[in-house]
């Protein structure tokens, strides 16, 4: 790994596994000999094998879906997973795990690559959603679950999601899909484009190969990636209510190019405080997942033969002041979900945050889940 | 001017008006002893010299509003302005006037600093919306204007119309504000800071001074921010029937960081070429004059009471798919001008573009700005 992320990975209480045995045959012709998947569990695994749930998670999350750790790091979404919450540890048995690519824990473009000795950099191959979900494959055998209880995520988690239903069809009995997309648009293809070039750009990224650079990670490039996408995840209402054209700190403008209104300085510390977290080339890497991914690209672009060819039951979520993955969208996988055999529900909620409202506000998702998952 | 444009602009046939005896005091406290303003006129200024219309430009634009220049450039609005037009050059006499900032001829960060004797670069004082009007104001007076017909502008455009009828409440009859707002909103300072955090990112920009660079300006950073705005132009309904997931040139992903889909090949396409007509630092202090518009500030934030002040009559259109300056956003400005006691009505015109369907699309415009403008 990254060393620039040992530090905090080692206080990270993730399980590793190796999949040596599972050579992993990529969708872009290359393949890894073996990987590492980084996951935690959560509950107890039933006697029958019959009571878990995989949940996937986003761009930038981890397999750290709940808990509280060591170093007072608290689950991403506590909220949703825990005893009493939607994903009910009490009687489910929750797994998640860092995605292939990523770099919390799991083989991604920071890991030590075997014919170099040194991190893989860009000589990483680049994956799919597909690869992602066929990476985690070997944990769910290690684990001796043979069908998922339900799949989850949101964004792209929501991506993984659908995907595992398609390569798996058989091994889960229900999906839950959040703010997500049958395939990644045109738009947001285009701030994924922009967010890498930034990091691209970036003279201290070195082609991918800055791992071991005394000037560090292209922090700066990362800076404006994250700053791209944290807009993207927020409606312009929520920005107006929270920032509107409040000043920072002075009672009126600088005349400079510094930080002046609120929603700058905001702005600034989430670019500035995310490459502490995060490996710029795993922003690389997972952003082109995401744009690669079209559900439908199996079934010549039939949406609804797609679905016709799964077998789980569906829900999707969407979020009404989601602009990256609108509402119509999810209307949409759910339309194409009944039309090709599915039990499908959309549940369209209110929530004037946007796309982030999936990470933020529990009701009335806590009960329409919890339903879903018993009956 | 900076030496990259030189050849561009020897071939423009703009006129530039020097205004030494009007030192421009600047929000910011500081003073500009002379100022150029580079501007370009069509149509005959009538014997009451009562028929001129002054057109301000947006954030990209210039003073080449109409017709057809000696190097086969066309104007950037010439569906709106020429003979028989909505702005009918037949009938009109109209100025356009590049904005103080600009790199299109009028004084900005890379015209010469008589004090060192070199560009400005960064010793360009931050400018206003309200400095780029009065930066205007001597033109009128050579061209021997007391009272305008109209003025008009779109996007920035609508913020410098905006701001003269505040600024100069008895020199215009009418008032044309087309996908603007009232002052700029947080998600729209967000793009703009992120822009520049590109374009300051890009080792080439040294500071700002980058004019006699070996190495040319910070092109990279440039394309990032340019690339952006884009995005924000149009609508995300528009790009998807525009690119959609259509490859640019092969028939499957390239499984790279490369230019794979045709939306990716546009943006890179619009950025890459951006730095051959726009310079890196006037987009800095145009984008920051942007943050700082608002037009009720003088108000104490009562946007009513800012209308109240101006006389002019106005018509604000709006573009239904604009999610950068939306129909809400100028429909308040509607409700308030007429609160204020002005006239006022709002268009909102059908356009699935969005917000850069103002430099496209004419109708329903045209006729309702002709009998505007005749009424």
């Amino acid at each position: 790994m990254y060393p620039h992320f040992a530090l905090t990975l080692q206080r990270t209480l993730y399980h590793t596994f190796d999949a040596p045995g599972d050579a992993l045959v990529l969708d872009g012709g290359r393949t890894l000999s073996s990987h590492t998947v980084a996951y935690q569990t959560w509950g107890q695994l039933d006697e029958t094998r019959s009571n878990a749930i995989l949940i996937f998670h986003a761009l930038s999350g981890d397999s750290h879906v709940s808990g509280q750790h060591e170093d007072g790091r608290s689950g991403w979404w506590n909220m949703m997973v825990g005893p009493g919450c939607a994903f009910d540890t009490d009687r489910y048995f929750i797994i998640c795990a860092n995605v292939l690519g990523g770099c919390k824990g799991s083989t991604g473009p920071s890991s030590h690559n075997p014919e170099t000795g040194r991190p893989y950099g860009t000589d990483f191959p680049v994956v799919t959603i597909d690869d992602m979900v066929r990476a985690q494959r070997p944990l769910l055998r290690l684990l001796g679950i043979e069908k998922l209880h339900a799949v989850n995520g949101a964004s792209m988690g929501g991506m993984l999601a659908l995907a595992f239903t398609q390569l798996y069809p058989e091994m889960t009995e229900r999906a839950i899909i959040m703010a997500s997309a049958a395939a990644n648009h045109a738009q947001a293809i285009a701030w994924n484009k922009i967010g890498r070039r930034a990091i691209m750009n970036d003279p201290h990224w070195l082609g991918g190969h800055y791992y071991d650079s005394p000037d560090g990670p292209p922090r700066r490039g990362l800076a404006v990636a994250r700053m791209i996408g944290h807009v993207t995840y927020i409606s312009e209402g929520a920005m107006d209510r929270k920032f509107g054209r409040s000043l920072q700190a002075a009672d009126k403008e600088s005349f400079s190019f510094g930080v002046d209104y609120a929603v700058e300085s905001y702005l600034a510390y989430q670019g500035k405080s995310f490459h502490e977290r995060f490996d710029a080339n795993s922003y690389l890497y997972i952003t082109r997942a995401i744009d690669y991914f079209d559900f439908a690209a199996k079934t010549k672009g039939d949406l609804t033969a797609a679905f016709a060819q799964t077998r789980a039951r569906y829900r999707f979520f969407s979020y009404d002041a989601d602009w990256l993955y609108s509402p119509e969208r999810n209307e949409a996988m759910a339309q194409a979900a009944l039309a090709g055999g599915r039990e499908a529900v959309h549940h369209r909620v209110h929530a004037p945050l946007g796309h982030d409202a999936f990470l933020v506000q529990k009701e009335p998702q806590t009960e329409l889940i919890s339903e879903f998952l018993q009956k």
